[in-house]
């Protein structure tokens, strides 16, 4: 479809999404922020709070993809390691950001809090990074090369975002359909649908059925490329299909409803 | 901690969760159930519908971690290429498994439905494969060495963990404590608890902020290992360091609430 365009990983970093006591939602918020700007997210790992796994899984990120963002592990405690993980990676030395300690210093004066040798760990950033705002906690991510360093909590991460949007390379904008047929079950458009898909090689159409009960029951068909004219004459074919099974489909803006 | 542990990995597949659309939850669904049989989850990967995205990575956890668990791109559909990819990763051929045959024949008749080439293509499962059953929808998953190929729809993977339990290796059982401290910011306790951390190496202290709003913001703390009168121990010591803070923490058993 748009193999020009520049692409992304993430990097989630964290025991507690591996554990499964925290359900991740920053995939999802990077993957939204980039769709608009023509970046598709090709690839996402979760690694442990162990800097060998966040290396090695930086190392091997930056080198495939355009962009890598990584979340989690830039707080002030014991087992917030991701800085040095990303310099490790780098091969570059790491130590307090002039800029970031003037900012903290502020805030916390500002806060009448203690600025503890732990809170200064936040201001420590690999060598030849550049500082990531962030408006809600006041402790920076940063940038190193095509790496983007962001915190864990969801609402930093969004707030941190909106410092990142001008430093990239944008690409053709890939639009998406998503039609939902209630009741469909995949195997009876299975060929038909192979066949439209052939006919568009421009468009990646996705077949996702859901199974919630016996009564909730059906398929999500997402059409996605960048050309509108062809979106649309894929979607009408599709939509001609489903209504042949006697299902009338229905477009979803928001697909998580 | 727990270092003879058996491990795993978990490889999710498909655009939709890379794109921004779904929202993963069968990660902390299979986490989640294998926690108590004492397997830890240490990596996880998201790829998209590509032949050879899916074959690296099968290959590249298949040989770190003791068991990989894949989930979804095993329906009738043209983008269900996930058998397929796993009979590459395994350099092994591909064919329809008669009992699966057998199994989806009856369903379908039963439902006096069209067995169609497509819906055949879900019993296809790569050579020395055995079946996963699935009490859900009827289609198979199929166990390959020490790869277990799930569906996505998170109701069918719960379904397909019932017949994967009896086939693993069990370790010790890893208890994790959380507890919640509200108003607590990191810096205020990250010297102190990385004390603690350092004190009790067989132990695993996590420290994960949230931030909803100014009103309710605070730490969560997790101590995670399998041995319980340490994890006490050790529990007794925060709980004493917050409560020096001024705020009485508390334990949450589902820390998703």
């Amino acid at each position: 479809m748009t193999d020009t365009n520049p692409t992304a990983a993430v990097l989630l970093i964290g025991d507690e999404l591996l554990s499964g006591r925290t359900r991740d939602i920053n995939l999802q918020q990077i993957a939204g922020f980039l769709a608009p700007l023509g970046i598709a997210v090709k690839e996402a790992r979760t690694v442990s709070d162990e800097p060998d796994a966040i290396i090695a899984a930086v190392n091997a990120l930056r080198a495939a993809y355009t962009y890598v963002f990584t979340t989690g592990g830039i707080g002030p405690t014991h087992d917030d390691i991701t800085a040095d993980a990303i310099a490790a990676a780098f091969g570059v030395e790491i130590s307090e950001h002039p800029d970031a300690v003037a900012l903290l210093e502020a805030r916390y004066a500002a806060m009448d809090t203690e600025f503890t040798p732990a809170r200064r760990r936040m201001t420590r950033v690999p060598h030849g990074a550049s500082l990531i705002a962030n408006p809600v906690s006041g402790a920076p991510g940063f940038q190193t090369e095509n790496v983007f360093t962001l915190a864990g909590v969801p609402s930093i991460v969004r707030g941190m975002l909106g410092d990142i949007g001008h430093r990239l390379e944008t690409g053709a904008v890939v639009h998406a359909v998503t039609l939902r047929a209630k009741g469909l079950r995949e195997g009876d458009v299975a060929e038909e649908l192979g066949v439209v898909a052939e006919g568009y090689p421009q468009l990646s159409i996705g077949s996702y059925p859901w199974f919630r009960s016996l009564d909730d029951a059906g398929v999500q068909i997402v059409v996605r490329g960048s050309d509108e004219a062809l979106l649309a004459e894929a979607e009408a074919k599709i939509e001609e299909m489903v209504r042949a099974k006697g299902i009338e489909p229905y477009r979803v803006e928001d697909p998580a409803a």
